[in-house]
């Protein structure tokens, strides 16, 4: 069997591709991982293989309320926690539950674009908010909503991910994240905030997340286990008010099947416990930590003049083109030279700003990082001097 | 932790409980299943924890195909095969894709209780197919279509436990599949097949499935190692057309998220290729053969005048009750005498049939169905003498 049809990456012999956000293989715990299956196998027994409690076996619904506890404001107790088979599982369950046909749904400005898809799934129009200092602006979303209300129109839902946003990097500062609340509870909207990148911290705790912030607005956290253990295992959880989580664990096929992916949840709830998770997730800050730096420097070096930003977390780097470059143009270019990148127009709901790419540092070394952001940088130093006066 | 927040299934001290349709656990594979796991890390090694391929990775899909060569008429290809989570997520993907709300979806009479419901949270109206002899009527299926489109429905999906159905046990005669295929075809309905006992076949090769015979009508078959590894891995698969397979692995959620239970997948392919689940499922067979027979041996010397079918395959007797009797009036005294089942009205959409009850015989050792079969036994026929003339 080729490699090609057990993983989705599909490697490109000659290319350095920053186009995956995927982690580096070497980084995967296989043999922790293993290590704490035997643990759950020994501990739970026959009942490691069981249909799982409806929201997800209390183990680790207990843990994940307590771990939020040292990585965000406030815990969260298990009545909050229902588990899924991932953060984009977790998104599209809460589209199904929270969606009809026809409604808007309101995206941040640039975003994840595998969720716009996600979204997409479920037959809604999807709108991006407007920024204000290149940040989501909550007063002009509240004139979107009124706008689309008095046009008839249903808006129930805000998607972003304030905490090192994919594409951007960025964090919403926290003035910001306090007026987004006030906007949901005023306005009567739920934020879904996409939190997969708050274990991946690089400087220091990651911020408030508007979850720990609500008061009575209602916020949908997602998070994931995808980038702070491993994607392969399909885990990620949704962290609300026991009320959505009643909802999740009374759909027909959480009652017909029980919790969506038992036995993994109990493995997951032995590596936290173990303390085995603080321990990787303290490697992986290090690791991702150094693979930025080799990836920010290397650009820096080749193109002075370039504003290149180095996030406090996440997986990205959002690179600002040259005046007048944009990102398609860039990219055969770029892939001559042996280099790859995802262009930021698939980052807007109506793909009209192609000023920026997205460069993933997770998947390669950092002397790979090193000589890829050398050849992109050359690339975009090169254009950059082509261009007339 | 109590057991009860792991779990779904809730001990009820003193009630021998016949209304779990679970694995006993004593036959959960355990330790070959962590042999498996270890096996499976070993030999993927990192990819075995990476973003999984769309439809699940080829060494499933591919083993997949090929079982159902040995259990089937005949074999799949890795292409016309998706890996879920479990056959229910498999329900819940083919409603999302082939309802809009407001559509008539046809299940069988009676059919899977929380089939149901998960069907049931897509907004469709559910109907009730009529039968003839027990078994659903092709021809009167016709005259219901017919009837909804002249009246502006629209009905598109047909689900059927054709196979050692739940709740009834029994399976359709060959002449009555190729009668539905037939209809099918002709009035262009999808027939989504749930196959989840398949394996669970006690008297030679369980019969051959509506997809092998579905030539150019359109049948979705969804499968299950629930029942013949375990629950708790969440592991099930789609068998289509290739247009299907495509159409479910372009969702934004499983493009987002790769192949929807990556890791344990690979599990299953080394637990399948090793002949571990070949093993597995022969013990499995004797002992739930010796299961079926304790509990259908204690009924039948209980109360010699009660027709006690003993199916061919699956985990449930559909016990008809003497004329008069319901399941309603005889769950209250039944647990009083320390045994207890589903009634037989939940597996009706309507609920309107409450003369049969619903006995599983999988998750009890033979003594203690033996004991559970002369409890009910005897409450059946102190009943039935106190009815008068």
């Amino acid at each position: 069997v080729p490699a090609s049809r057990i993983l989705q990456f599909q490697d490109r012999p000659g290319i350095l591709d920053l186009s995956w956000g995927h982690p580096a293989p070497s980084s995967l715990p296989v043999r922790p991982w293993l290590a704490a299956t035997e643990a759950s196998m020994q501990r739970f027994g026959p009942a490691a293989l069981g249909y799982g409690y409806w929201p997800g076996p209390a183990p680790l619904t207990e843990w994940i309320g307590q771990r939020l506890g040292q990585t965000d404001l406030r815990p969260a107790t298990s009545a909050d926690v229902f588990v899924t088979a991932g953060a984009s599982h977790a998104l599209d369950l809460v589209c199904a539950l929270r969606t009809s046909p026809g409604d808007i749904v309101l995206v941040d400005t640039p975003t994840y674009h595998l969720a716009i898809e996600t979204i997409a799934d479920h037959d809604v129009e999807i709108v991006g908010v407007p920024l204000d200092d290149g940040f989501i602006d909550p007063l002009a979303v509240g004139d979107v909503v009124a706008a689309a209300r008095r046009a008839g129109r249903r808006v129930r839902l805000l998607y972003l991910v304030p905490t090192f946003n994919n594409p951007t990097g960025r964090s919403l500062p926290l003035e910001r994240r306090h007026a987004l609340v006030e906007l949901a509870r005023r306005e009567r909207i739920t934020l879904v905030e996409d939190d997969t990148y708050r274990e991946m911290s690089y400087a220091g705790p990651a911020p408030a997340s508007l979850w720990s912030l609500a008061g009575d607005a209602d916020v949908i956290r997602i998070g994931s286990f995808a980038k702070s253990v491993a994607p392969g295992i399909r885990l990620g959880f949704i962290n609300a008010n026991p009320d959505l989580v009643g909802t999740l664990s009374r759909l027909g096929y959480v009652n017909s099947g029980g919790g969506v992916n038992h036995a993994a949840a109990l493995t997951m709830a032995t590596f936290g416990a173990s303390g085995a998770f603080a321990e990787h997730v303290k490697g992986l800050r290090t690791r991702y930590r150094a693979q930025r730096d080799a990836l920010v420097d290397a650009l820096r070096e080749a193109v002075p003049s370039l504003a290149v930003p180095s996030p406090d977390g996440g997986w990205f780097i959002w690179l600002p083109l040259p005046p007048g470059m944009t990102a398609a143009t860039l990219l055969p270019l770029a892939e001559a030279a042996g280099v790859s990148f995802l262009p930021g127009s698939m980052f807007y709901v109506r793909g009209d700003d192609d000023s920026h790419v997205r460069l993933s540092f997770s998947m390669l070394s950092p002397s790979e990082l090193a000589v890829a952001g050398h050849r992109l940088g050359a690339v975009i130093a090169g254009q950059s001097r082509r261009r007339p006066g």
